[in-house]
């Protein structure tokens, strides 16, 4: 396990964190402050891709430390996220074919958590999430993972339609989720395949939805509309792992 | 929806609500108080098997909401709990071989409501959960099961085996999930039966699972021991789905 979610305060700590590789998650700027130092900082941020929030004194006050922010405090992940391209390559390594689960705005720290839980077990060589809205690694998430963040590569993307599009070049097939899809045990889900979730709430987004190749439904007999997401993903994937083995 | 933990105070409010017929979950008594109208009320909570605790006059003044618990506090669910044979007579109505799941200690809140809401939509009969020890139907459940607690039967017992032994006699078959158990791809889950999810930590319990006629194996690739709770009751309870269907 050992993951800890790090704050990282004052202009040269995090100038320094950007320049070592460290990954932050979330920049917290004080509004109104453009020095030299601090437009370094948001140089390296936009660089990064990194989500930036201009912040009242207030705020970073209570978040710090230390007490000695100077106008800027970060969040990073102990966490390093992985590239795409290592998940591919676990693949390879393995000598199967690839298995990815994309995760389109999973918010939730515990259903993420629970889902890399998933991926590790169900033997997928990855996760994709995307850098914005979604949950990012956090110290709730890596618990909620029960360690499987140790052993499971997680990837960012700033754009998981892109994604998409440049797997879908190197082989993969897409299947998301939905109710009005094929029911999930007619689908043939055997090759190189991307799992896509959706968000707890609205589900798929439309335009990752377009670039699946399939959409398959879990049979449901009930009174409401969806299973927790986390469950979701677990169902979907022992459904691949089934068609792979039998 | 329409759930809500109910907080009830004071010595004519407790009683009546036993009288009344309401699932109190939780019933707290100030230690040392033992006159006769609180002898009573422990005497209904004998009766009906609540779990009591006796603790301080701060704790009780902090639970209370109104100020005047007269030493006695208890939580009731507003959700009413099912029989065990409310479970199979819904099975019976709708023409089905009963499907059944049992949760042994069940602790996280979360968790149980994630179930309940894969028991409605697989299409499960009800939940049955043992009196002690696990979470009850508190409005953290309810809010975790998106609806599904209304819609769902769920009988609380006060001892899992002896529940199981006697729904053996009616023709139901149990199975509970183990890593050292069949693949279950390889066993027949087709008829009546009832499904068993274990502890998150501890897993099933040796005096249960040795009342088990299968143990399941959820095929495992990966470097950690075990699913979330709720996932691995999700991919069971679709295994079942996919046997039924298929």
């Amino acid at each position: 396990m050992g993951y800890e979610e790090l704050t990282i305060e004052g202009r040269n700590a995090v100038l320094e964190a950007y320049r070592a590789g460290k990954t932050i998650d979330k920049l917290y700027v004080l509004k109104g402050c453009q020095d030299g130092p601090v437009n370094s900082i948001l140089r390296e941020a936009r660089k990064h891709d990194t989500i930036v929030s201009f912040v009242a004194k207030e705020r970073l006050d209570q978040m710090s430390e230390t007490g000695k922010h100077q106008g800027v405090v970060a969040h990073a992940a102990a966490y390093e996220y992985a590239e795409v391209e290592d998940i591919l390559k676990r693949a390879e390594e393995k000598g199967e074919p690839p298995f990815l689960i994309l995760l389109d705005n999973i918010e939730d720290p515990h259903n993420l958590g629970a889902i890399i839980r998933t991926a590790n077990l169900a033997g997928a060589h990855g996760i994709i999430i995307p850098r914005r809205r979604a949950a990012g690694l956090t110290a709730t998430v890596a618990k909620a993972s029960a360690g499987a963040l140790n052993y499971t590569l997680v990837a960012k993307v700033t754009n998981l339609g892109t994604t998409i599009e440049s797997l879908k070049e190197r082989g993969l097939w897409f299947v998301c989720a939905d109710m009005d899809g094929t029911v999930m045990y007619d689908l043939d889900l055997k090759g190189p395949i991307g799992l896509v979730v959706g968000n707890e709430g609205e589900g798929v987004s439309r335009l990752v939805r377009e670039k699946c190749d399939y959409i398959a439904a879990i049979p449901m007999k009930g009174d409401i509309d969806s299973l927790n997401a986390s469950v979701a993903a677990g169902v979907l994937a022992y459904e691949i792992v089934r068609q792979r083995i039998c």
